[in-house]
């Protein structure tokens, strides 16, 4: 029999971690947001393509640009995490794919021949699918997850990922929460409702 | 601080683990697929819309519906799964928010304005995000992961998913692995190309 993760370990992960909105005021190293996304790139994407890039706002600097594009209900516990990360897909994946791919040597082309809509699509798509590696890497890890999507997305792009083909795609706060300002679980879908086996 | 994962849970849910291409004949319960499902709704989603759907291709009749839709390359490790998920998204997703938002009455109305094609973007995106969960949270509980792109969408969204809304977004191959079907490791980015912080 394979090894399974053991209860605190699920429960750590994901059946009892929440969704924090409140933070304590210890900092972040910044060695450890890399050992987050070290940890995350090892999980699978299509084709290997890898489209996440993440640009981790966490100087006050930084933070008062991020600032304006917030929605106004996540503007105070943004402003108070210790970092909040911009989870992004690189549209022009594709040009690492000798890198990414060196045993199928036709897949840079292969995307390149793609409608713009298609390799964006895929870039969406992957870096959710990273996004969310990334959300329990960070909670394997000892941190607590924020995400949003309540942001000006064109305004983020346009602040922090100008002259890049990155596109955001949802925001992270990170940090040590305060378990005060967690709000009330809702509820989830059943597997009788969203499953079925065939 | 807080706990984090020990080693041996970070190896067997990124650090060492591998995408499978051959299958023992050991069966996967239905049950554990339940489990599998609901321990990965925990994890957030936009506004807690869950777009996340799965069908389970188990019986040999079901698998003899998916093959004609597979690429070539994923046919003879597809059949030989013990389970196939099709992870899918319900671009309807807003039709369950009475239920999943009743903090917020206004979300159903909200997505239902929406045009279809943002509509269906978050169901990529929430699907994908689910997809990743669903990933991790199998190998978490013991099983292997063969995640496949190589696939006829329009195809198996006609054989299986006719009559709904819900499109599929990947396939999923589940089971216990064989080590020796396992390839060479591709390479992933540094965090030096795909993150940065300010």
């Amino acid at each position: 029999m394979k090894m399974a993760l053991a209860q605190n370990g699920l429960d750590l992960l994901f059946l009892e971690a929440r969704t924090h909105n409140a933070w304590r005021a210890e900092p972040v190293d910044d060695a450890l947001l890399e050992q987050v996304y070290e940890t995350a790139r090892w999980a699978p994407t299509m084709g290997n393509t890898q489209p996440l890039r993440v640009v981790f706002v966490k100087s006050p600097e930084a933070k008062a640009r991020l600032k304006p594009h917030l929605m106004q209900g996540n503007v105070d516990k943004t402003m108070s995490a210790p970092v909040t990360a911009i989870i992004a897909g690189d549209t022009n994946f594709h040009e690492q794919m000798a890198t990414l791919a060196p045993h199928a040597p036709g897949m840079k082309d292969h995307f390149a021949g793609m409608p713009a809509e298609a390799r964006a699509a895929i870039a969406l798509q992957g870096s959710s699918l990273q996004g969310a590696y990334f959300i329990v890497a960070a909670r394997a890890l000892g941190l607590d997850c924020g995400p949003m999507a309540g942001f000006n997305r064109d305004g983020v792009d346009a602040e922090f990922l100008a002259g890049t083909p990155w596109k955001s795609n949802f925001l992270l706060n990170l940090g040590h929460g305060d378990p005060a300002g967690v709000r009330p679980r809702a509820p989830r879908l059943d597997s009788s409702f969203a499953t079925r086996i065939l």
